[in-house]
């Protein structure tokens, strides 16, 4: 809808949000922007949690609303801000996941191996910002952390950042998880500014509190969900063997661009110089990989046919969970599978494979999220008297896992 | 989820909906029913509602929680249901949509003509039925209208059914326009069974009046949005572009199940007789069709690759809406046109559309909402004194229109 | 929450509400707008809807909260607005009920004869201005629709005022009606001036056409519902014996202001003379009511005491409604009740009352809304194309009603 | 609404509720029912949360219905329940708050003292339960806890029970304070019963977790929220002295009920044998208390006046929170509200009050949440492997307080 001024989206988290320059709408428009449509937000979480289908678009114009709201909220409380700063803010956000690879966490742990989806954005703001004539300069530096208020930084990418109080929001929303829903809007009304640096006042730690238990909830019950984490295993082993048995010379149907990285060996470092290969990366989304499986359950390789039958049929891998080592499970399977799935040494790892999950709640040795207190210090929030923050949510915590596939009938 | 009896499913709509029997478990695990993950209910509306992704696989399991609601209440209000009855009436809504194609509306106008997704449900619920030795069979029954209780249909069927029930909410929900909202908790609770016919008591007459204007103003609002007509006649004109280029022997890139439908004419009563037609029209989904549209983008055809083009970046034909004649209009455009995208007469019709769009809010030929007066009679609901109903609602409203391409840069 | 500028309110109904301007600030701390926070909203609604016990306070802050989001659209739509006029308007509207009486129906029935809030906001206004030395000046002129931006009083007070907009979206959700919740959002961002006249623009038609429609169901399904139209004219029935009783020297237990109005005949129009009778008016509030009523469920009368006790134990009247005439009916019902009751002629009204409901959901006489077509013309909304509005909800309902007690057990 | 089988009433925060047996509607209709209608659940906290005005007649529906919910789910995991145990546990539920005093945290700390509401929701239960022949045996039974199947009585009372689920749901959804938000659906989906004992499922955990820090955050953000504490204690202090100035004989403006309390010195345990005490505490209700101190406002006493005015005109006491000592700052203030306020010593505690407020999140000495581990053995949730509740939780957190009068002007 367009009033007035700009664009007026329709959100179902947030109800109406505005984009009211010219500058944010043009970048909406852009293909680069509008591929995003066909990228999930949460991969392949929908086979758990039917609803959370949105898409990338649609998170990323999500947490450009809460920057403008950000923003506001410390203009009105007589931080410097100008029209360019606001702008640039809200592009770099915009743009802060438009390298995203679909599915990315698979592809990056095969097809395109060591890519940053962080690096790819730049080199996207990049290409945006030649082709509107460094309408991106400002925003590319609050990207990079060179701008001088380093506060709008922080807005984009820290702890307590837009990014993730958006991606939490809409993902409990999206999923039906309550437990994830934060009151983002206290958060942002809680902002303030001191000696340049962003922080949290004093009275809003509960509700900082609140965002880091919804974000440890949100990893063990959905991100790092059993049959998640099962399905994304099954996604990368099928990925594997298809570029095993490209590498062979075998025909399998892929569209244009996936041919260029399941064909081609592509190193990280090449996109840099290689435009062909930055553009196939741009054409790539869930379509691509989805269409392909469909098509290579009948693919004369058994593995590869039965592992994407798994995948479209949903016939996933089981999956043991815990903080113990699992190696004798593992080896118990291990015998077990070869037989029923009548496969080699060499091959058991599509239907068996192991590793370790983690979740990182709160990192201190990352940006640390910074309390304003009454006294007119600051304080890390690990720092304060807040037995939940301090003793309990800074510890990682890692669990080993194994999946294995099971007789198919 | 699965907790002791059966699984519970996080809806973001109804909370925890639960799928007790074995039965509806085998149902929604088979791979004709999770095809349905990857056919958004909506179709093309994302690109107006970036919200609206939703699928018809969540569609379904929500009419199937609303048959249940509805089948409890009118169990405590004393009507007879027996278990196998309550199971049949689920698994006949769980299935109402299995034989949807991908954009149905947009690939039944063009390579699938005539085809009716109805038919398809039915011919699918048929071979489920023998693959499951004849548990669908009473679904069967109800489904077709020939079983006795007829009430159970018409929660299937009718103009006050689950599945409008359930779409309303679900769409109102994904897409933000809360217009759409409907109290369907009060519906639900005052249905009732009256000498075998469905009805809902009088004192839920505002209710029923409710979901009537609901529906009307999701028509108006969501459904028959200009942009959303738009972007289906658009991609009605790239399938009959890519069909005529494929009839005239061009080698156009597209998933195999796609190229069976493409490059051969098939009828819609072929499909009873020709297993593999049915099985190719299952193997359909929305990649297909976004895959390779993505691919013709790049195709020598000007016109195929220009239409490709404008869905994939979202710069879709103008539309203008009348209820006046559209005549001079069209004219006037039609000579634009034919400059502007340098195009012959014979291929005017892909830059150019016009055509008449209806909203039927209550269609008084149809199965009709009956209410049941407190003094025992039944009335179907525009016979009662309500004037926004008898009045107003009855009548269906045309609308007039053009949709054109505009010259791109 | 005091945070930066102003005060922040937390609204179930709107989220987190802004009160920056210190002037809001003293009005809202003032005793004679603190006391709306024991008025009801609502009245005796709660006897049917447990949850509608929200306040005249917390309305009148959620109507000014949308004024503001409502001045904000129109500037960001370039229409001038000082800041001057923002405040006044905001406190225009923030007193536009601070006249009202507890349960204001039933009191200007019997005590306070002939008495119209409106008035007495007006009056109370004019105290505040000379409190705090002419700060209310414009809001007056606002209030009193003799300001020259005519539209700022549309927005106070009119068909699509923003105090219908809150009652209808409060009401609702504090009932828990889902039916009366409105997209208002989306009417506030559809505003626009037209020639000095406050209008929605044509594309926001649908979005008043569910505004309507929603309140015609929030009349007949929570304002005029049959209970709480018993318990208002109870009542009334309680305070004109109560008042018989007083005339005729009875000592009743009373609160001093209650007294006041129970033991003198007081007449509208010398509250504006009379600042002892304006002081005992802004004195009551719900408690003096209820706290009164209950302690003459013990009084000797035995009217008093069974209508007393009726309300207090929610045994209400039995209502019957109906748009034919109900003399029949009253004239048995009178007979009966004569005898279960042992009552006189002249106490029968007590048990026995009739008289008649309605609903104007849009009256044509009134102020209209005007929609601002794309054509540059501005129409009244009931002349334009719009079978629902046009044709349906203009007329008015009337509906004939009769109350009586049941026999007491 | 009545409607097929008893009686259904809408609440905003669950929806549609249903009361379907005779047995609970006559206990909702009784007059020591419906008395909770005039209770507001949160007592003062409306002064900052304006929408916290719900009662605890509502509060007792929603546990109520709750308390269903649980039932059936743990029915439906094969749990024998019986229709009459099923009964008996909703009908101790709904009268679990029967007993309360009107503002009874501060009633019970001046007039009525040493009374405990639990006990006299006891005596209610049994004065009911002759008046309706027995009917309360069992509920009383499991309210008690001397009924052998003793998850019942845990559902009524314990760390995890229906009441605290209820009014944490209720009160956030009313106070709009979102991080009160609980998944109580999920948690009654997860409760089951290992060897008689009430538990939650293992994989459950992280609901209870969030149930325990939502508490957590409600205690410091709503219940132990500052202005709330100082409206609490001025009320106390208002009580205290209207006591001390009736014990000297004054005359003050009061109802009957409330005279009383006021006038006369009772002990706890006159309750049980004084039916006169009991049928006067039963008549008290929050009107009592406001209109009284409303009227005291102008008694010639300065300091009740002065009290009065200052609840009334929400002119409330200052507080300091700490958790150091803050006998420095006592003393700093004694000396100044001496002058300031012309007190003698006696008087001061009027003007300036001191104590400890503390949030026992979950205690370990009380009723344990037991969870049921995958491998079939039950632990008490602070046993478990979960820092969050194990370390941190456990401990209750003390702060010292001093509440102040600010000079009046």
């Amino acid at each position: 809808m367009t009033s007035g001024k700009g664009k007026i989206i329709n959100d179902p988290v947030y109800g109406f949000i505005r984009f009211p320059e010219k500058e944010l709408l043009q970048i909406i428009n852009h293909p680069l922007f509008q591929r995003l449509r066909n990228i999930k937000q949460m991969g392949l979480a929908q086979l758990v949690y039917p609803g959370a289908v949105h898409t990338r678009f649609h998170h990323s114009l999500g947490a450009c609303h809460l920057m403008g709201k950000a923003l506001d909220e410390l203009s009105a409380k007589g931080v410097t801000i100008t029209k360019e700063e606001s702008l640039a803010a809200r592009i770099a956000i915009l743009l802060h996941d438009v390298g995203h690879a679909p599915y990315s966490h698979a592809l990056e742990n095969t097809l395109i191996e060591g890519i940053s989806h962080e690096n790819i954005s730049r080199l996207i703001m990049h290409q945006l910002n030649s082709e509107f004539c460094g309408m991106l300069d400002m925003a590319i530096e609050i990207f990079n952390n060179t701008y001088h208020k380093q506060f709008l930084h922080k807005l984009v990418s820290s702890q307590l950042d837009v990014d993730r109080m958006d991606y939490l929001n809409r993902d409990s929303f999206y999923t039906g998880v309550s437990e994830g829903v934060i009151g983002y809007d206290r958060i942002l009304q809680m902002l303030s500014i001191h000696d340049g640096e962003l922080a949290v006042e004093e009275k809003g730690v509960h509700s900082v509190e609140k965002f880091i238990i919804a974000r440890r909830l949100m990893y063990w019950q959905v991100y790092l969900h059993k049959t998640v984490l099962s399905a994304e295993i099954l996604l990368i082993n099928i990925l594997r063997r298809a570029r095993e048995l490209a590498v062979d010379g075998a025909d399998l149907f892929t569209t244009p661009s996936l041919h260029y990285f399941l064909y081609q060996q592509h190193t990280a470092k090449d996109m840099k110089s290689n435009s062909d290969m930055l553009s196939h990366y741009c054409n790539l989304d869930d379509n691509d990989i989805m269409t392909s499986i469909k098509v290579w359950q009948k693919y004369p390789d058994q593995i590869l046919a039965t592992l994407c039958k798994m995948l479209t049929e949903r016939k996933l891998y089981k999956v043991i969970l815990s903080s113990q080592s699992l190696d004798n499970e593992y080896n118990l399977k291990a015998e077990q599978i070869k037989k029923t799935h009548n496969v080699n040494n060499a091959d058991l790892q599509y239907f068996l494979s192991t590793g370790v999950t983690s979740n990182d709640t709160y990192n201190i040795n990352d940006d640390r999220i910074q309390i304003a207190m009454k006294n007119g210090t600051l304080l890390d929030i690990s720092e304060i008297d807040n037995p939940i923050i301090s003793q309990a949510l800074a510890m990682p915590i890692h669990k080993n896992y194994i999946c294995y596939a099971q007789p198919l009938i």
